[in-house]
């Protein structure tokens, strides 16, 4: 039996830093990991932003309710739940990205959560390390097969451990990393590469 | 972070031997475990009577289309999904659930599979044994909290294997033999029951 995990921002909804840093104008947020490498910092660096701004949670689920699903995201996912068990995990966390699982069915999602105190973001928890990975090995437990799709680099690893890993309009570095894994570079050619990645593995 | 698993049977939707049995008029296919404790003579059994009155899998779907979701099904489940991560753990199989998934809105459902030759069923393939608590306990792996309801005695290794069960409708014996378990009969009581236990998970 075949269940497809999806990765979120860049797959079916836009990146949200970078989105709340454009549509906020505080340019500090649009840092990731490739310019702070150690997570932690990255992390606390935002939240204090969020502070010095006056950036409330709420304010920022507004922010996110804005942005929308990606363009054909939720007729993708509508057409991936009627053929296949669809779970989604994600490095975001359950308080940004609750917004956006409205638009798209509230598909089931794994991820992790904010700490909130008055609606002020104090922290986070992440519910472990290597999340992606580890689910997919769980369901390898239960005897499932999965079909992972992922965008960028913290994907590899879930697309790694699935008997089938598809990239999901990733950056040029991905690409040449990782050359064992087909592209798709629109939801349709996400459609055909489930498709396949089933008939591969009957 | 708290996953909410869900039996489907008793609880979304009827029972589906004992309607098909209702509703084609095949007595034989009242029989469940109580009657025949083996369930692979069981599960042959049935496929046999199948075999004798002619029933392909598209009949069988057509009779489980027109049941329908148990009344208020669809609204709990919505107010479920909005409120925590929720896994269908099942031991029917997707053939004859998917005709139901749709009205219900694609939640995730973690069951076992037939297999089917020309729209005839000749067999099936439980995923694992004792699956709904195998499926906790992997959950569990991923640090999540679980919050389980069913119906029945093959719902209790779940309850069990949860940090907080809840039976629904269960028959006498069930509750006489669980006492630890709360009882809902409505879903309204279900709602009520899943905020407690989250209460008391916090």
């Amino acid at each position: 039996m075949e269940l497809a995990c999806l990765d979120l921002e860049g797959v079916l909804i836009p990146e949200i830093w970078i989105n709340v840093a454009e549509r906020t104008g505080i340019e500090g947020l649009r840092l990731t990991t490739r310019d702070i490498p150690d997570y932690d910092q990255l992390m606390r660096g935002r939240l204090a932003l969020l502070d010095q701004h006056g950036l409330k949670l709420s304010d920022i689920q507004q922010v996110i309710a804005g942005m929308g699903p990606l363009e054909g995201a939720c007729e993708f996912l509508d057409w991936l739940r009627e053929r296949f068990q669809v779970v989604i995990l994600s490095d975001t966390y359950y308080e940004f990205a609750l917004p956006l699982m409205r638009c798209l069915g509230w598909p089931t999602l794994f991820c992790h959560r904010l700490e909130v105190v008055d609606d002020r973001v104090t922290g986070y928890v992440l519910r472990q390390p290597d999340s992606k990975r580890k689910a997919v090995q769980a369901f390898h437990q239960l005897n499932f097969r999965v079909i992972a799709a992922g965008d960028s680099y913290n994907d590899t690893a879930m697309l790694a451990e699935a008997e089938a890993g598809i990239l999901f309009r990733p950056p040029q570095n991905v690409i040449d990393e990782f050359p064992q894994f087909p592209v798709a570079r629109t939801f349709d050619e996400m459609r055909e590469a489930f498709h396949q990645a089933r008939l591969r593995l009957l």
